[in-house]
């Protein structure tokens, strides 16, 4: 199945949560989203995002600039899933089957404050355990079980740089 | 079977790196890992760890002040099975067999600076993907992967709280 599958991060803090914003941005591209929408954050992590495609191929986005209401609004206009991803929420594991179901979603990653509206208007709350830990291993354990651990083979097309895979080096070749 | 993971970390920035470091913590406690070598990172770290085990239970440790050589080296003498996190390693999937194998692991995640001789004295050294994103990410898939996923139904002992999972709000209970 191709699916579509975007992300999107509500409840940021400034300055303290940049760091973490990149790396949400980076495992959204690295494992099969076609886009972030990341609200109101600087401009320079949309550049960052670019010369990591300009390098690495493939065409991900991020999105600047959408309040999260209306990216959850779009979201579910045109049918698209919305799955938030919070310790309270339901374990994975027991609703992977129809999250794999779906061929369009929104992945909601709250920060530390996330409106309650955002628990009421997704379709799923999901957990993975529930113990505190980090929004960005529970994104990349959510994106890599929806999609089967496909998403690790995918390739990037027309990247300037490319890995061959090595038991105990580095080697990069331009492509 | 009841495998004994370990997490060291290597190659951390200090200060700009402090977030990272606490989320590369809370994930090996939440998926699974026995403890964390942290090289010689803030104190305060241990006391959140200790804080959060003394809240949502479990023994998890953060090791400070062993030099990252001593780590790897004790790993190799009691035979512990030495997993370099890199995205310039050979593909986690080709591999998941042979680590899934193991019973007992040292796995190691980078950080922007690391010598070459980790990659030498490693048994493996493993990408997920071969792009770059994060390795809280990569960690977290890792660690979920050689435990085959088992690792999200883990109970915590001695909690003094504890999350009844909901599909659309907040439930915690204290035990």
């Amino acid at each position: 199945m191709a699916r579509s599958i975007r992300v999107l991060r509500v409840g940021q803090r400034y300055v303290r949560d940049d760091r973490t914003l990149t790396h949400l941005c980076l495992v959204s591209r690295a494992l099969g989203a076609e886009s972030i929408f990341i609200g109101d954050a600087e401009k320079d992590l949309v550049g960052t995002i670019d010369e990591v495609n300009r390098t690495w191929g493939g065409r991900f986005e991020a999105v600047l600039g959408v309040p999260w209401r209306k990216v959850i609004q779009d979201a579910k206009a045109e049918g698209r899933c919305v799955v938030h991803l919070t310790m309270y929420g339901m374990p994975l594991q027991d609703k992977v089957g129809e999250l794999r179901a779906e061929d369009r979603l929104l992945i909601v990653v709250g920060g530390p404050k996330v409106p309650g509206r955002v628990y009421h208007q997704s379709d799923y709350n999901i957990a993975v355990t529930s113990q505190p830990h980090s929004e960005i291993a529970a994104l990349a354990i959510v994106l890599h079980e929806i999609q089967s651990g496909e998403e690790l083979k995918r390739p990037f097309e027309k990247s300037r740089l490319r890995i061959l895979p090595s038991p105990s080096g580095k080697r990069v070749v331009e492509t």
